[in-house]
């Protein structure tokens, strides 16, 4: 256990035992410090679209097939250009050092070992060069949330070309913090340094709250913004926080390079809908002009195939790897993915889709 | 503590740390005796349709909307010509005294603290003229309980001129109290006189029933009595407890300059359809000829958010702020509306308004 | 109390001050003996049909009125050439005397004493003439069973005449009795005698099981039996337990006058519809040729409105009137129905329905 | 009690008292050792699709009906050529050595005293000679895994032939296993012989897991296997675990000749539809070119008429058999068979079929 400001991280580092990933949210709990814990599991209001984003699933069933005259499906896939072993990726969550004391860094590197993709925050606890290097070479996007001050945003930018990133998300869905009751009823303060605000004028981020460190993020993002940046950048572009047709065509006209549907995992707008209830429309607005990344309530392989059966390229989640993180270190992450990979295989051959394109393919029922 | 014919009434004055309006019922049940607690908290027979106005709420949802170009939204509204920091406001809820040794009053320097519209009931334990005197100036709107007896409907009416009501709110779906059992199992009696009623040939209300308080008040009430009323009074008169298209269309014709959209909190017909489930078609039938207001299961910003967004004018909600006022006198009502408008600003943040109007041209998802 | 055959009969006799007819069940629990109370309370296989009766009520609801220009709704009604001072009538349950040492005569006399219709089984522990007498002149129905014994129908029937009986209502729905599970879990026999199964060869009912009893009845009922009957009597013969348009057809085709749209409290088949959700379309097939009773599931005023209003000319319950029957009597019957004639009272002023006449019109929402 | 290898099987042989089959399950769990009970129980993941099997039954609704001149139902049926009586039968569940000593042997004993139809696992405890045997001379079903190894294909499909069976199920969808929390829980390995796999080269199957049984069948099944072994075979060959309609016809193509509806009791595809749900769609496809068999969540009469009125010709289950089984041997199995049998017969007679053809021309409320 590594203790900073009097916040306990863990510093395991161990291959994991898993069930199944709901399951891991209660061992998580009993070693994450519980102001950590409340702002890695916490929604906003009172949770009805965090849990609606899982449930949302069943609104759809996935046809078993028979006779399908195959055998050994891979989830291997190819997304922006890059070969992946897996649709599963890490959704860009921030302060993963609340989880565990190598951070990002041993996310990443758990990340790499199973040939899935990285995504780091802004707000990450460790530097961009420090995750990139812990990914050894393995594909990593770099997040971006937009700060106020062209001259960081371009700096981060720069750091991120640097390190290598595949790509760049834009979240916009961040212009406020939703309203989190679980850091208010804890009086959640960011205990450890986010290292990429360093340079930032207002400080690292260390012993402020959500809504001041989104305070130095820009509140008012438009298309302009997003075409400033793709035009700044050669690096793909990718919209994260899309939840409507228009949003989506907003910011493919603007020069997005992939569109990533999220309700931010029910931490933002609650009463909104489930992120999964709306991909279907969106992608079907897309149509194709870009890749879509889904994220928001993934917790079963069924659940990966029926966001790609729906319209989705990648599917990325954040809090079951976090536990992972906190749980196993880069192996716990490497651990998580690998299982929900596994249940994904299953129910590949069990729809009778081999490969990631026949699951895009799938027919679902409603 | 105040304590009068025997009932323990509150008279705290604080500032109130509100997690969510929710949690404030059971604050408020420690301190507010049961029979009055009950008479504010129930609804009517099974309280169905009670449960139904908040969950009604789910039946839709707001779209997160990105890329808006916006940043500081703002509450502010107008509505039957004034001006006002929140389209948050107070129904004219009966009998504030059992919450409060000052009633009303102080429910009245609350919502004017904040900007926020107050609306007095008949059937208050403050008089209109203290009421209005509490309130400094601020606006407020008289409601009525037509009585059987027109001298005394004229005589409340002239005060409340005198008084400086903007408006006259005419409660026409009361004419027989509802089924309310948490009143029948307290065998609840007003201990509490009822300031308005001292001229009443029947008394002052106390040590009677809600039914015997009702019997007093017209139980046959026509287009024509809405006639008569905005005949007499030159204040806009809008008709509350309306729930159907029909209604609000007779209410019009008879020459109401509002429509109060209201099932009565779930105290009066059971059974009957959410409140929120019917706005939006009588928002249709009226059709922008007068400002609609809505009450009945508010309890959230995205609560507001929905009811503007389904073509309410201004949004009240009463048991929450009676809950604050219990806890905290004036200065605990007006951190509620203060809380509940904090809400709304980030829902309409994250939705992508900037204005009260752009709230109201909204898409809602069903 | 009363120890017949060992089984313990309340004898109470007393008014009952009721808050809602759900909360009768458990107070009666206390003093009817498990058997008994099995055997009424109970419905088949899991229940599913009997909860749904109640909770399909919810599928619709009350439109709230107002302006309406009315005020003292009265539920005075007629029916069947009848004129009764409420539309709410005793179900023809059998073995009352498992509730109650005076059974279906202090029944009688409770619904005699609130203008309501009494209606009585052929397996009821008192007999026709007792029961009659008991009535004091209000009127009754006549509910048979149909024997496979001719002379034993026309034997019931000539004494039903004799009585006074109003009507025959003709079971149709219990050739085989229901899988109920809480008469086997308690080895259920009857324990008191049907008095009008004395002259029964078979014996008079005590000491047999429901299965046993309905096996003496006939199994094999066709549109033959219903003419037969018909023209046997100059009473009005209403067929009750249909559940289809279909056989609401059949049975008038045969001479019915009139229909009764039951599911036997959710006795019988299990996995059928509420009986409530198919009321409309029953009544729509009717067409006003004959009246319409309706029971099953019924517990408040707003389940009273809402029959009425999709088809029903009169509404029938069991449950309730017989738990109050083992609480007070022919009192505790009267203050059953009167309690719920009062819930009614309330829905129809609050609906702006001032007759039974206008709730038959009223508009549902669905 | 017999031991065998550490493993507790129960070798009851009574009748059993039953109050409905859901009740079996919690008096079954406390004889059968909880790693056996687990595999018998559980589903796959969190047991959605399982949950929703039985529930589905509610999604429509048998309509009583009354007036039609029938009694004495008979659910006397004939399918594949075969008279039964009844339409309830074994579906050919694994193991059943996990629940009893005497394993599938009793299970056929069983069935063939209430003669209904057996249906033998290629995964039984017993031999198909001694599981045919037992059933002296009742009609028998063979199901079979297809092994990668075609001889030992031929070598079963020989044997089964020559112990008799009526039929060849071919079950299509087990190409991988589902993920089965309870059994990975348990660490669940069979600690019983498959009888069957003796002449394999793998071994008996003891001591295994099933992910490794199922790594010994073929994982992949086309039409042309189907077609191969109706080419093989001179039995009708029915292939089990079809959930769509463009499934049921490639089957029928390759020469099937029944259809058999299951999503095996939801222990495979979770977050596929229930299988009730789709029965229906896939018997409108069928149209009457071969007879349909259904299984999974069939717990009631009800849900056998409602399987049978939409669309199957047979209704098989395990579950609870494989109780039955632990509890009371051949004469459990036969008293869970009659009893579910009695339950069905009270169905009939309420819903006005007099035949199993009748029932399955009966209208289903949805």
């Amino acid at each position: 256990m590594t203790v900073i400001n009097g916040y306990e991280q863990s510093d395991r580092e161990q291959k994991l035992t898993i069930l199944n990933l709901p399951s891991l949210e209660a061992a998580a709990k009993k070693i994450i410090p519980s102001g950590g814990f409340g702002y890695i599991s916490g929604g906003s209001e009172d949770e009805w679209t965090l849990k609606q984003n899982t449930m949302a699933f069943n609104h759809v069933q996935i046809v078993p097939r028979a006779l399908t005259d195959m055998e050994q499906p891979s989830t291997q896939t190819q997304a922006f250009g890059i070969d992946l072993k897996t649709p599963i990726m890490m959704a860009p969550a921030a302060a993963q050092g609340l989880a565990h004391a190598r951070g990002e860094a041993a996310t990443a590197e758990g990340m790499a070992q199973v040939g899935a993709l990285m995504a780091q925050s802004t707000y990450s606890s460790t530097s961009i060069a420090d995750t990139a290097a812990a990914g050894k070479g393995a594909p990593q996007f770099f997040q971006l949330y937009m700060s106020k001050d062209w001259d960081f945003n371009q700096s981060l930018l720069d750091e991120a070309v640097k390190a290598g990133a595949k790509a760049i998300i834009l979240t916009v869905d961040a212009t406020v913090d939703g309203y989190r009751e679980a850091d208010i009823i804890n009086n959640f303060q960011f205990p450890i340094p986010m290292a990429n605000l360093t340079k930032f004028s207002e400080g690292d981020g260390k012993g402020k709250g959500i809504m001041e460190i989104y305070a130095a993020a820009a509140q008012k993002i438009s298309p302009a913004d997003v075409r400033r940046i793709t035009e700044y950048t050669n690096l793909p572009v990718i919209v994260k926080g899309i939840q409507s047709p228009e949003d989506a065509l907003l910011a493919i006209g603007a020069g997005a390079q992939g569109i990533y549907v999220s309700n931010h995992g029910g931490r933002q707008l609650n009463g909104g809908p489930a992120s999964f209830d709306v991909l279907h429309e969106i992608a079907q607005a897309v149509n194709g002009r870009v890749p879509i990344i889904f994220d928001s309530g993934v917790r079963r392989g069924s659940h990966v195939f029926k966001a790609l059966a729906n319209g989705a390229d990648l599917v990325a989640l954040a809090r079951p790897i976090i536990y992972g993180l906190a749980l196993g270190g880069a192996q716990g992450v490497a651990s998580v993915v690998s299982h929900l990979n596994d249940e994904l295989l299953i129910d590949m051959q069990l729809a009778g889709t081999k490969t990631i394109e026949d699951v895009k393919r799938a027919k679902l029922l409603r």
